[in-house]
């Protein structure tokens, strides 16, 4: 809040009646529904202008127009504003002044850069060109003119197409829209706020975790939370309290020195492929549970955590419909616990030929690229450890790199396990869900939403923001405030202009509510 | 033997010995080691310009420049010779006139056809263009005047480098100068003679069965010898009594609808190329026997058929060692009786994405290219039924093509099962070692060479001539003269010219072997 602006009676007696009750929303101040509804018609032009600048990180004049843009937007907003020095990609800080020492800081975290587009592909003018679009009876998206969305008839269940509408300016927009919200209601916000908006998310962020180190001080809170990603798929209000990580392995088995004609060779000399499929499928059971030793053997749930994910309403058989399987594996009771484990995947897989290249050989080698979900409990060296002495235990001599003639002549089994070495931005975190800043937003969000939020122990993914906790060292926690059907990563993204509205009230209250 | 021709006193003499031993060379002709010899280096200006001819099948009019070549080839020496229509791409018959019916008739059977090439990868001016070469101290192929041939003073060792040098006009023309060389001797063969040279046989013979039906009764014989192959790698006399079949198969097994982000679903959604490795992993025990049912039951081998093939000179700890595996698979009790039992190869493998392209998803499906080398024993049919049957019994549903949305609904265990109907080029077939051909030809070999020839009783390769044994229902024997590094189907394919020598020798002593 400007104070050089001339204040109406009611936001003069507001900002009275904050000095006492500076957190909660009093019986008097505009609902946070008003709020978010008012605010949220006023700022769609300006983030239809947002939309419109390119950011994808390959091009580093882009991101510099995006932070330009982006450090006036938070500066009109009463924030010191700065950009963050990153090798022609830089971030932007924002804080709002006058921090109190009595209060709690929070980081809120967003990417002001999205995907890479193939403009092709989308069914508008321009991924940069804001569309605004209805579903017909059909189930088809139809364009209507943008005005509508200025006017005072919006419907909810409009969407909003652009390239990061949902991934990541929207909530972005949200932010700025929340404290245009506070403003006028006179109210500062419960916490001090620091802003960080992350410019290479969509690479990974390569350089976040050291943009934070170099502003530790600048950047010094007491809890991050992470505006990104989708909520649930019930577009219920939704927490996510940790994700997890992710380790890459290549595995190959070898045979002969070279492919062998399946004829003179078949029974003979053993085909590496079969003996790749022998030692995966000595690595899980038919429920898909792992069964190296010791593999799960760190995970402990416990009964809180067990009764607040069976809360979460998950649709499992729609689910399964969707993904068009008749089954789930068997590793958790249902998806969320299934998620809290640590996974190992075959993302790839290949020997020889198929399809029309196929030849009639035994082929030299069999590849498995393999890719291990980590949790807290499982750091990635030692499942890269367990899988390791897993395949010693089947008989394999592992080698680095390809065999020499002498390991070739000594030992029947021959592997290869390369590891890469795992990136702080691929581990996996989570904050207990009874801390502190986890109960805050539980009851911020129960209270502005009027119904229990979904709370998600531990997302399956893994996000880059990984190297954020890992610098920071603070608590976090993933707050999603956009519709699940996004489409984000993809074409035709969109944001529900229903979600942009509840994802301002979701901030507003959050900000009036005392940590 | 062309009547008209003046005969020398001592040819007069021995055509007329002949008519009392027609088929035993006399104490006063020349051996066939001079004869080989002589008529070996009197041919090979012959055989350079045959070499000269492209002949890869996919050019109809080197197929005929190769045919109208051969037919005059044939011709001079007596024999009665014509083409047989084949799509442009003719084959040539040839035989001899004067049939005795009162002895058994041989079908000689080469193919005139190339591989293809591809010229910049041979060291020398063509492929086309035969190159004599000999080894030097450091092991390397020297080019030496093509003169050298010709001359009185050749080295076994070297070789003549040409496409077809090898497979197969180096025994085509081995048998012409066998031909020259009984005409000298003033002998007429043993069995009437028939000869086919086939004009696709690196394409897979596919008209070769037609052909023979379409010519049943020219081409009638009672027993087929085919001249094709490389001999053991002893370079020792082989005899080749028969060949594995060949039947192929493309299981793939299906996960998910499309693929999925292994973050989100790893633990949930089962992972097709996991459940591939632990399905193919079901096949085979450690030692690579397989293990589906009954695939090996019909295999029986007997006592003197173990006893041949445990005399074949392989020196198997080589063998290990030139591929590079420390041990064998224990299917045979040695190399020669693991290729008596059909194999299950995996001769491609695939799922996802490897190495710079591979992505963090669950794939969609996971395929195995498979080939079954079958025996006489397992026809085609009778394998795929027993591995259709295991994998139902896997728990898995067979589904052609793609599983609809009710079979997902349904099944948790989706796979298709696809196999080519096998050609009967493809086909296995095999001759009695102790038939009367088998026999002869082993008495000739002995005699001529003077040592024990190398006998196997089935090779595990597959070749095209099975469309012949099939159409013609004869015993066959392959009788391959050429040394076993010919480099056949790759550059810098060669003939060692002592192999020609010997090759002539070879047949000489046949022809003159009574049957």
């Amino acid at each position: 809040m400007s104070g050089k602006e001339k204040l109406s009676l009611k936001q003069a007696l507001l900002i009275g009646a904050c000095m006492f009750l500076p957190v909660q929303a009093s019986a008097a101040s505009p609902s946070t529904d008003t709020l978010a509804a008012k605010h949220a018609s006023a700022n769609y032009k300006e983030f239809v202008e947002l939309l419109a600048i390119p950011n994808d990180a390959v091009v580093p004049a882009d991101i510099q127009k995006n932070v330009a843009w982006l450090e006036q937007a938070f500066q009109k907003r009463g924030f010191q504003a700065r950009a963050l020095e990153n090798n022609g990609k830089p971030m932007l800080f924002a804080e709002l002044p006058g921090a109190d020492p009595a209060k709690k800081t929070i980081l809120f975290y967003a990417h002001l850069d999205g995907q890479s587009v193939t403009p092709q592909q989308w069914k508008q003018k321009s991924p940069w060109d804001a569309t605004l679009k209805q579903k017909t009876d059909k189930g088809e998206w139809e364009t209507i003119p943008l005005e509508k969305l200025y006017g005072e008839q919006v419907d909810p269940d409009w969407r909003l197409f652009a390239r990061s509408s949902s991934d990541d300016k929207g909530p972005i927009m949200m932010l700025l829209t929340a404290f245009d919200a506070l403003k006028e209601a006179g109210q500062k916000p419960s916490v001090n706020v620091k802003i960080i908006l992350d410019s290479e998310e969509e690479k990974g962020s390569p350089s976040l975790g050291e943009v934070i180190r170099q502003n530790a001080e600048l950047l010094k809170n007491d809890a991050l939370l992470v505006l990104d990603g989708p909520m649930h798929q019930t577009n219920k209000p939704t927490l996510v309290f940790g994700n997890r990580g992710v380790a890459q392995a290549t595995l190959t088995v070898f045979g002969a020195k070279q492919g062998l004609h399946s004829g003179h060779f078949g029974n003979y000399s053993a085909n590496p492929a079969m003996r790749l499929a022998q030692l995966l499928a000595s690595m899980k059971d038919e429920n898909g549970r792992v069964t190296i030793p010791g593999y799960y053997d760190s995970v402990k749930i416990g009964a809180a955590a067990e009764k607040i994910m069976a809360a979460v309403p998950d649709d499992e058989a729609a689910l399964r419909k969707r993904l068009g399987i008749a089954q789930a594996e068997k590793v958790g009771k249902n998806y969320q616990e299934a998620l809290q484990y640590p996974s190992l995947n075959v993302r790839g897989m290949a020997a020889g030929d198929v399809g029309a290249k196929a030849r009639t050989i035994i082929p030299e080698s069999a590849v498995a690229e393999l890719d291990l979900r980590t949790v807290p409990e499982t750091p990635p060296e030692q499942l890269i450890g367990m899988l390791k002495k897993h395949i010693e235990a089947q008989g394999y001599h592992l080698v680095q790199g390809n065999p020499t003639d002498e390991d070739r002549a000594k030992y029947d089994k021959l592997a290869s396990l390369a590891s890469e070495e795992v990136s702080a931005s691929s581990s996996a975190a989570r904050t207990d869900m009874q801390a502190p800043v986890g109960d805050w937003l539980y009851r911020s969000f129960k209270a502005t939403y009027g119904e229990e939020p979904v709370r998600i122990r531990m997302m399956g993914g893994t996000v880059p923001t990984g190297a954020a906790v890992e610098a920071l060292k603070v608590p976090f926690v993933i707050v999603p405030l956009v519709n699940a059907d996004n489409n984000q990563h993809s074409y035709d993204e969109n944001l529900r202009v229903g979600n942009f509205v509840s994802g301002v009230k979701g901030l507003i209250g959050l900000l009036q509510q005392p940590f």
